[in-house]
């Protein structure tokens, strides 16, 4: 297998291939953005009709836009959606119109704490139109009258997801979800679609034991949908990551379940130890990205969420300065290669059943144990089979031995499956 | 209604009014007490007759005072009990008689470490006679012969207690009890039967959700009778708060319930922590107030008690410093808010089901929630509208929400009221 | 009963009695050492034979040895049985043969970052012959031929360990148990063995609530052979202690049980934090004594294990420097104290049932509080009352009521006599 390292700089490619589609929660964006990952991974691709009742939700009304700016008096534009994805308030409703400054200002979106960055705004729900722009930008129009216009539809049609499927060896299942609904914002969240797009990719390479499902799919009301629509593969799913701003320079953050203790939870906050990385473990909110929904009290899934630097927690959040600047191909990597160790450890963390409970079974007979008694040094492998064998009640798992022996959770599995080969265990 | 530091005068002049009777566990000056508390608040006054079988125990003879005191060879009087009604032990039985002083100290009781005090002490239920002085009078106090006598009458009568009943929604009650047989000592407790009084008025007020019943009675045998002879009404007491001690310049302090952990310990723990007072919460002993009997292992209720500094916690206590100087109407103000700041949590605490707990229900089509997207600063009442959607499994109150969320108890409920108002949950 | 510290020379004359005898799991090392203990506390010796199956075991060949030497052309023995029992590799099959000391090399043990020192070194359970010695002296040795010669046998014949029982008022029991396999090693584990004797013979003084059993038994197989042979007895033990390494310098360490909250867990912690000795109390591991047997997952029996400092927690540990002065009377005497409480709370820790829980039961009527009231000093020893009183509903034991309270075992076990014997409390 190529070492980790090594899928950063491609990952940054994917960003880069994706940072200037204009996605939303429906529409031709998110068909391209899926379509540029299926180049990467086979996805199997949905189309929810405008009007489905999902959850306490409906899908709405298909959005695509073509063009949108403002133009002064000369016809110059001066703000313009082909320079960049976020100066189109989200979900505008067309809009052709001569109107002077002061009318026009009703609809404009600024940061006049960062008079050079360019808000992110929505309005999916209510019909409304508007541009997002520079305070500076702003500042420097004239009064007069301006030419504003937005060439967009909004009319029935679908609501888009993928999913990738990596087999495994039973049914249960992991969920990885990242939203795709966000237009040109690099680390909200192409970070996450790349990390979990590579996280994918390696999966495929083994036969892990679990089997892993990556969802695509726009912010809320995709995971909703998703939740509605696959009521059967909900009671599968075991444990899940939600995967968001994965690109950033900051720490890695996780964010535990709303169950608080859930083996998700265990395993990350056990991985990000042993790592020795600075980061940070926070508890669960009702808000932030999918987690919201997974970990809705209905459904109370085991699914945390991992980020770097977490959901609005950076100045550049939701603004232009996202850009593929704020991202880089190390902080992807390390995400991914932190993504891989709780996935090796989730996959591989089983209670067993020491089928010789009372007293030691003698190792030394079955060839795992040194022949030499007295010395003052066991091995780690030993303790090892020694604390496997000990908490092997059916009630604790590997994660458990590891954590109470302070052995790493390798060597605890590399125990387990000798005992288990030696016949000393029941899986 | 009235801002709650107007009280703090009223209840220091009712203070005033109920310092100079003679209180004991029976006879008139309970009655007396009680006849101006109940020109504050209307009661229902109980008589329980001498040898009714309470409990493990039974009513006492009632003991009535008129005159007493200690008189020199002259025939001056060197101890007076119409200078204090300390000067005499509690339920000394009648004397009339002269001895010499060194006979007479036997029953004569002294503070040497603060030689200026009179102490406050008495034989309920042994029959003893005794003045309590000042240790300095004792050594002005040249030897020869004294005429010492107590005009006092222990004789077949009653148990008086009182009690105050603020009707609610429903049939559970909160009992509200202070100790009414302490003679001339302010701070214990003619504070805390003050509060008592201003919190009951000021629940009259409104409507409350709990029946709260206010309980005056003598301290350890009127617990005891009236846990005796209100079997039924007992099991309706899902909640209390002995108070005492609650005019002294100290800080609050709330003593936890056998249970620990009941909901009036949580109640009161976020109340003064989130009131940012200086506070102290301490674990459950077997000793102080009438909280022993409300929490004695057969009744085991949630029963708190709150006071400023706590039983025997200060030099005065238990001594004629305890007077009309340790206690002010601030300090009974202070203790009186958060009393009904605590009442006001205990009374809209609720547990609610999320009647659409699969995903978030779409809040916006509700006008719940705001309709522009993609801004960091999510309002306070929208996360409390999460917070309690997320948490409302039958599970958690709305306290737990307030503690884990962080936010406000007030901020809580009124989200949850709107949450209620829009059909989306159950209570 | 004579003071404890008094047993301190007694203990250590037996540790130089046992010194110079080879033990081994099995042969007459073994049973000259349980002869000597017998002269001091009366023991039943067990003669397992040869090739019994025990648990996941069989009782292997009886070891025994008359001389052992590797001799240099001389003739001069270079190494010698005769100085120490150390020098021989336990188990060693016999041999006599002439060989260069290139070939005896690889039969040899030294510890060269402790060259003055002999290591301690087995092989029961694969056929080995060798020497252990000093580096330095190993370092002196000429090349040449050597006569090695090991007058050892290994047949058929017993594993051999004692039990002494002290019957208690119950039948449920009380296991201490110690190793006696390990040669001239005084404080793995002679001091131990002496520690427990002592124990033995104190606690035989008087007639206590458990029945005690002292089980005297080689390290591993003998654990498990005696729980192979006890499963009727297993089932009545309800606390158990391993005891070893009881006389160096350091400081008592106690390893909790597999449980980690076990009753003896509870009651060593307790009566090493109240003695403000310096201590350590540790968790559990799979390894060191034979507290792994006994808390084995399938009988995960309730004993810890009391040590000075821990297995393998000195440089001393299994070398020839484990010798009589890294021993003392005074350290042996401080654990045999400890173990004396320990054991003085353990058999005193009942769950009593209040008779009279609605309320307190009026204790002045009973002779048992005091009659003048008013003042603040509660008695410990009515505070105790009020406390056993309060706790005791069936859940409570009187050391949780001492932890809970912070009054000394004693006084609340006193309490709590009174209580019952005023007939206030069933037991």
């Amino acid at each position: 297998m190529a070492p980790v390292t090594a899928f950063g700089e491609e990952m940054y490619e994917l960003v880069e291939r994706l940072y200037p589609l204009c996605r939303s929660i429906t529409g031709d964006g998110v068909r391209a953005t899926l379509e540029i990952v299926g180049e990467y991974i086979p996805l199997h691709v949905h189309e929810v009709p405008t009007g489905t009742q999902v959850l306490d939700w409906t899908v709405p009304q298909e959005w695509n836009i073509r063009d949108a700016y403002v133009a002064d008096a000369a016809g110059r534009r001066v703000v313009d959606f082909r320079a960049s994805s976020l100066h189109v308030l989200g979900y505008s409703v067309p809009v052709s119109a001569t109107m002077p400054l002061a009318e026009l200002r009703e609809h404009l979106h600024t940061l006049p704490d960062h008079p050079s960055w360019v808000p992110y705004r929505t309005s999916y729900y209510r019909p409304e139109w508007g541009f997002c722009l520079a305070q500076e930008t702003l500042d420097a129009l004239p009064d007069g009258e301006y030419e504003v216009r937005i060439d967009s539809t909004l009319a029935d049609g679908h609501l888009t997801y993928a999913e990738h499927v990596v087999p495994g060896q039973v049914a249960d299942e992991v969920i990885v979800s990242c939203h795709v609904c966000h237009p040109s914002l690099a680390n909200d969240n192409l970070a996450g679609i790349a990390v979990a797009t590579f996280l994918a990719r390696t999966l495929a390479e083994q036969r892990p034991y679990y089997t892993y499902r990556f969802l695509f799919a726009p912010g809320t009301i995709g995971a909703i949908t998703w939740l509605a629509l696959n009521a059967e593969r909900v009671e599968r799913v075991k444990h899940g990551l939600v995967l968001a701003c994965a690109g950033d320079p900051g720490q890695l953050t996780y964010k535990r379940s709303r169950r608080g203790d859930a083996e998700i939870d265990r395993v990350l906050r056990h991985v990000l130890a042993a790592s020795e990385r600075p980061h940070r473990v926070v508890g669960f909110t009702p808000y932030g990205y999918d987690e919201r929904q997974f970990c809705s009290p209905g459904f109370d899934l085991g699914v945390g969420s991992l980020t770097r630097t977490p959901y609005a927690g950076y100045p550049e959040y939701h603004t232009s300065a996202d850009d593929l600047d704020f991202v880089s191909p190390q902080a992807m990597a390390d995400t991914l290669a932190v993504c891989r160790e709780a996935f090796g450890v989730l996959d591989r963390n089983r209670r067993y059943l020491n089928l010789s409970p009372y007293g030691e079974p003698q190792l030394g007979r079955r060839g795992l144990y040194d022949s030499l008694g007295g010395r003052s040094d066991a091995k780690q492998a030993q303790m090892a089979m020694l604390w496997v064998l000990n908490l092997s009640d059916g009630e604790h798992s590997l994660l458990d031995v590891a954590e109470r022996s302070g052995l790493p959770f390798d060597t605890v599995a590399v125990a387990a499956d000798a005992l288990h080969g030696a016949g000393l265990l029941k899986a």
